[in-house]
C-alpha cells in the first residue's frame, strides 16, 4: 500500500509573471512546511484542458511513488464542476473535475475517486475565482503530509469522472496511414498519434526507408525512418520513436512544425510511395 | 515571537534565461544548506519598481511565518541606496531600498528597520553591479538560518524608508466612480483600484445587475455583475471580486486587456447608466 | 576530500513548457529521494552549446562544494557522442560529452573524467533521444546520494574531452582594442571578451574617462566608463567591470544591445579618442 512521500508535482496555465503560482506555493508550505514542491509546468496555454492533460499524463509516470499531484487549469472556477481527488495506484491526484486529471490517473490506475467538499482543510475565506490557493492547494498540502483520502469528502462513482482522451488513433487506407498530431514540443518535433513500432509495420516499412508524408495541400516531403533525429543530415525530415514509444516527426537540427506547417490535432498522412 | 521558518521566497526582474538568479541560489546554499529556496518570479518588467512592489504585496501574505523575503529589483545597485532588513510582525523583507519591500512590510505590520552594512555578512569581493549575488544573498541566508536581525547593520527610522503607494483609489461624480487599473494578469483580467464591495455599493448596484464602463475613447462597454468569470456566457465581459477582494473586470475565456485596450495606471469609469 | 552535497543543478535547451524537465526531476526523485534539485535555467537557445557552456561556466562557482551539476543540451543525443562525468576540485559534471560541461569544469580543476557506461545506473528501457531522462537524471541523482564516480564507468583520458572556447580575447590597435561580444543578458548589457581592468589599463584611460565605441556601420558612440551603469544618467552608454570582472557596456535603465545593434560574437572597437 503506497503512502504519500511529501511531494507535491504542480501544473497550471498561470504563467510565472504573476502572483498566483508564489500564493499556491505560500499556502502549501503554510498548511505543511515538510513539503517538496515540484513545478512540472505554469506555461500551460490559458484554459487548454487538452495540453494540460497531456503533460500531466506524459510526465506523472516519472515521479516517485506516493507524489501528489496538483493540476490547476480551470476555466470553470466557480460554476458548479466539481473539486476531485482521485486516488490510484501509486499516485494522488488534485484538481477540478473537467478531465485533465483523468489521462494521467487512469494510465496509473483508478482505484478512488473523492468530491472535495470538506471545507474544515479549504484556506478561509474561498475566493470564488482562485480555487488553486483556497481549496486545492490546501487540500493537496494535507494529501502530501498524510491526511487519509476519504476525509476529503464522499466518493464519486469513477465513471462519472470528466475525461479527455488522449487515445491512439490510426486509420489505414492502401499502402497510407493516417494519424493525428497530438503534441508539438519546443523544438518543433510533432508527436503523432500511434506507437512508432505499430505505425511502421503497418506500412511494411523498417528502419533505413523512406516514407512520404503529406501534411495538406498538394505538398509531398520525403522522411527517413531512423532510430533518432541525431542520425540524419542537418534539415533531414526524420520519423522516428520518440521518448513516448509514439511516431514522431522531426528535423534534425530544426523544427517539423514549421516545415510542415502544422499544428495539434491536424491530420497528418504517411504513406509507403510516393506519388 | 517568530522565528525564522527556513524558506527564503525570491523575487527579481532577472528572467530565468541569465546566469544571475542561479548564482544568487548557489550563493544562498553556500551559505547555509538547510534554506529552502521559493520562487515568487524572476519575470517582473525591467526595472519595474512598482509592478515588484505589487507582486510581493500580493503574495507574501500566503507564506508561513518566518519566511524571509529576497526582492532585488534595483536599477540604483552602487548607488547610494541603501540595503535593507525590514522585520514585520510575521515575516523578514530584505531588498533595496527603492519601496519595492515597504507596501508588503506594511501590510504584515512593520517592527523594525535595518540598513545592511556589515560587511562580514557579505560575499568577497563586492562587486559594484550584482548586490543580488554579494549582498542581499547571503544576508538572505543567514537571517533565514537563525542570525539575529540587528546584526546587519544600525537601525534605521521606518519613517526615512522608500515607498511606492499600491493605494486604494475611487473617485465618484454623480452615477460613476472612477478607478484605476492597478494589475493585469495573464489571462488579460484587469484588476482595479478598490474593493469590490465599496464600488458595488458607491454605486447601489448589486450581483445580476449590468454596469456600464468606459475605458478612453468613445466607447461605452456594458459590463455584468456576477460572482465570478465563469457564471458570464462566453467573450461577456464580467465585473467581480478577485481573489484579492478587489474589482476586476474579466471576459470570460477571453481578455479583458484586449476587449479594453488598457494598461497599467490607466483610468476607467463604471457608470450604473449608459447614456 | 569533497563529498557530494545532495544538490543537483540542471541546465538545458528543453524549456519550461513541455513535459521534459519534469520528467527527469521525477527520476531524480525517484532514484534518490534526498536530492535537492535547484534549476539553473531550461532556456538554452534550442542547441546553443556556447550558450550552454557560458552559462554553466558563470554560475557553477557559486554552488556548495559537493553539487552535482547536470546540463543536457545535446543535439547528438542517440549517436556516437559519449557521456560523461567529470569530477572537479570541488564538483560533479554530467551530460554529453560535447564541451559544455568543459569550460565550467577546467574553471574549478578537473581531477579525473568518467565514461557514463555502467547501464545498472540507467532508466530502462533507455530511449534513443531522452537521455536526459534516462541515463543523465538517474546517475545525477545516484553521483549526489553517495555512488562512487569510478562505478560508471571507464575513465576517460581529460585530453580527449571536447571543449567549448571562452576565452579572454583582446585585440590591440594603436590606440584601441578590438573584443568580442561574448554574452548579452536580458537587460541588453554587453558582456565583453576581456578583464575590465586589462581593458583600461590596455587604453591607458580611468574611471571619470570617456572612450568611443565602434560597432559597425559608420557610427561611433561615445561611453563613459563608470564603476557602475547606475552612476551614469538615464540613456547614457556605460562601460564598467562586471559582475565576473570583465568588461561591459550597459545603458542607464536601456538596453545597449539595442543601441549598439550587436549579437554575441561580433567584435567591437573601443579607442581612447574619437576621430
Amino acid at each position: 500500500m503506497k503512502k504519500p512521500c511529501g511531494i507535491v508535482a504542480i501544473l497550471t496555465d498561470f504563467g510565472c509573471n504573476d502572483y498566483y503560482v508564489a500564493a499556491m506555493k505560500g499556502v502549501i508550505l503554510d498548511v505543511c512546511r515538510d513539503v517538496e514542491i515540484v513545478d512540472i509546468t505554469h506555461s500551460i496555454e490559458n484554459f487548454n484542458l487538452y495540453q494540460a492533460a497531456f503533460t500531466l499524463y506524459a510526465s506523472h509516470r516519472y515521479f516517485p511513488e506516493g507524489t501528489v499531484f496538483l493540476a490547476v487549469v480551470d476555466p470553470g472556477v466557480g460554476s458548479s464542476r466539481m473539486a476531485i481527488l482521485i486516488v490510484s495506484k501509486r499516485y494522488y491526484f488534485i484538481g477540478p473535475d473537467n478531465g485533465i486529471l483523468t489521462p494521467a490517473a487512469k494510465y496509473d490506475g483508478i482505484e478512488k475517486v473523492y468530491m472535495i467538499e470538506n471545507d474544515v482543510y479549504f484556506r478561509k475565506p474561498v475566493s470564488k475565482s482562485f480555487h488553486g490557493r483556497d481549496i486545492f492547494a490546501p487540500v493537496a498540502a494535507r494529501i502530501a503530509c498524510g491526511l487519509e483520502p476519504f476525509r476529503v469528502g464522499r466518493e464519486l462513482d469513477v465513471n462519472k469522472l470528466h475525461n479527455i482522451n488522449i487515445e491512439l488513433f490510426m486509420e489505414k487506407s492502401d499502402d497510407c496511414v493516417v494519424l493525428k498530431v497530438i503534441y508539438i514540443d519546443r523544438f518543433g518535433n510533432v508527436m503523432l498519434s500511434h506507437n512508432f513500432r505499430n505505425v511502421i509495420e503497418t506500412l511494411n516499412v523498417d528502419v533505413g526507408d523512406d516514407v512520404y508524408v503529406y501534411a495538406g495541400g498538394d505538398r509531398i516531403l520525403k522522411a527517413k525512418i531512423l532510430e533518432v533525429f541525431s542520425h540524419g543530415a542537418p534539415n533531414d525530415l526524420i520519423l522516428y520513436e520518440n521518448s513516448l514509444q509514439l511516431a514522431e516527426l522531426a528535423v534534425n537540427l530544426g523544427s517539423a512544425k514549421s516545415l510542415l506547417s502544422v499544428n495539434n490535432d491536424d491530420s497528418i498522412r504517411i504513406c509507403k510511395y510516393g506519388y
